[in-house]
């Protein structure tokens, strides 16, 4: 049975807004003697997706409102920061010193709505999550069938917190080409009893596992994954639970 | 730059009561071609090592509490499995047809106390999780050094459904020998700003990439992961959140 191999992609530049990823990524894939093929799946860190996208805002241009600044005394943050998660949130989770857990309009719950302020080139940048992060895979999935012939499945990841345990890890915020969910209801163990309740979300599994080559401080934003079938037309949408029916919640 | 790799360790038969795991896991390793080298880490699911452990349970010789078939008619399962789950837990987290979230006595917060019913060489038995699955990843990793001169990280894994999105993913329930978390806290970006806050649960990502290479129905319940720096000392047990500074709860 082959591996799967997971490699980090190498040597992308800084991303600055309207690069294009696509050839970036393939450059990077090139330079590990490689070239896309058919099944592959490339991992891609959500902060590059939103500076090539433009999703980065200077907090001098923020003029924060009374409810964030009321917000920023009570928790130790910037007010202008906290405007700007306001913005993406459509709900607050639960204030504690130094961060928001909140709801943001793309379903997501998450610290600070994945709004960052490290890595964005000076001190006074912010990152937001793309805007509609489903379709920015399939827009850079296509970017990368135009130029190599091949439609890899494309995961965007961020890490998140969770509850009842330590640490983050890579979820997948946006995907397309692949499956979200492997789905083994209705079969059959191989003592014929049938599987209960057991779908597998294939697609954050892959985004961890291209985490392992990342790291945060070595510039490695893009996982290439080989030797998996995943292959999908799933999106991160689909995997978001009705609040009526999470048991976990 | 080395990909990371991921080998499915194939032709483990069916695990019985006192079988020594690691003489299997070295059989299937050898069967890849390979050898343990420092360094790699040994994903096991958590059945196998349930199974040698003896953590099997005939329903037949279960007596169900009143309570145990009180809940049993609420939710349509079998009482003798919900006595078998109550006697796993510390509380009930909720109730729905056909599944109980609990916490267990080790602290996870899972369906059915993680007392399966499939795969269990016939339907009238129950497997349940090991009694200390971190001492249990400890023995295990301890065996292996033992015979092949070689101690790699050991990971015991499971699938846990999650709060906000469907689909299971593979989690840690023990470990020895690895990092839980990698800490990237007051480590600097390129930009020279902290890191806030961010710690990585590496000890889950590793479990939910071993998961890619196993399924459910192929009988591969052991993965081995080559190429990650993630050598350490500790446990899971670690990794589970006060829950006064959970947040996220």
């Amino acid at each position: 049975m082959n591996p799967v191999s997971i490699f980090p992609v190498p040597g992308l530049p800084e991303i600055v807004n309207g690069a294009s990823l696509a050839t970036l990524i393939l450059d990077g894939v090139q330079r590990l003697g490689l070239a896309l093929e058919p099944g592959d799946v490339v991992v891609v860190t959500q902060k590059v997706v939103s500076k090539a996208e433009g999703r980065v805002r200077s907090l001098e241009g923020v003029v924060a409102s009374p409810r964030a600044i009321e917000i920023g005394n009570r928790i130790g943050f910037d007010a202008r920061h906290v405007e700007v998660i306001l913005s993406e949130s459509v709900r607050i989770v639960r204030e504690a010193p130094r961060v928001l857990i909140t709801e943001t309009r793309h379903g997501f719950i998450c610290a600070n709505a994945g709004v960052d302020r490290s890595n964005t080139g000076g001190r006074e940048f912010v990152v937001l999550l793309p805007e509609r992060p489903d379709e920015s895979a399939r827009r850079l999935r296509e970017s990368l069938r135009e130029r190599s012939g091949v439609a890899p499945g494309l995961i965007i990841s961020d890490s998140f917190g969770r509850p009842w345990r330590e640490g983050q890890v890579n979820v997948a915020i946006g995907a397309a080409g692949v499956l979200a969910l492997r789905d083994y209801r209705g079969q059959r163990d191989p003592d014929g009893y049938e599987l209960q309740g057991t779908e597998l979300g294939v697609v954050d599994e892959l985004a961890s596992a291209g985490e392992l080559v990342m790291g945060k401080l070595d510039r490695v934003p893009v996982a290439l994954v080989r030797g998996v079938s995943v292959a999908g037309d799933d999106t991160v949408g689909r995997l978001l639970r009705d609040p009526a029916t999470d048991l976990f919640r």
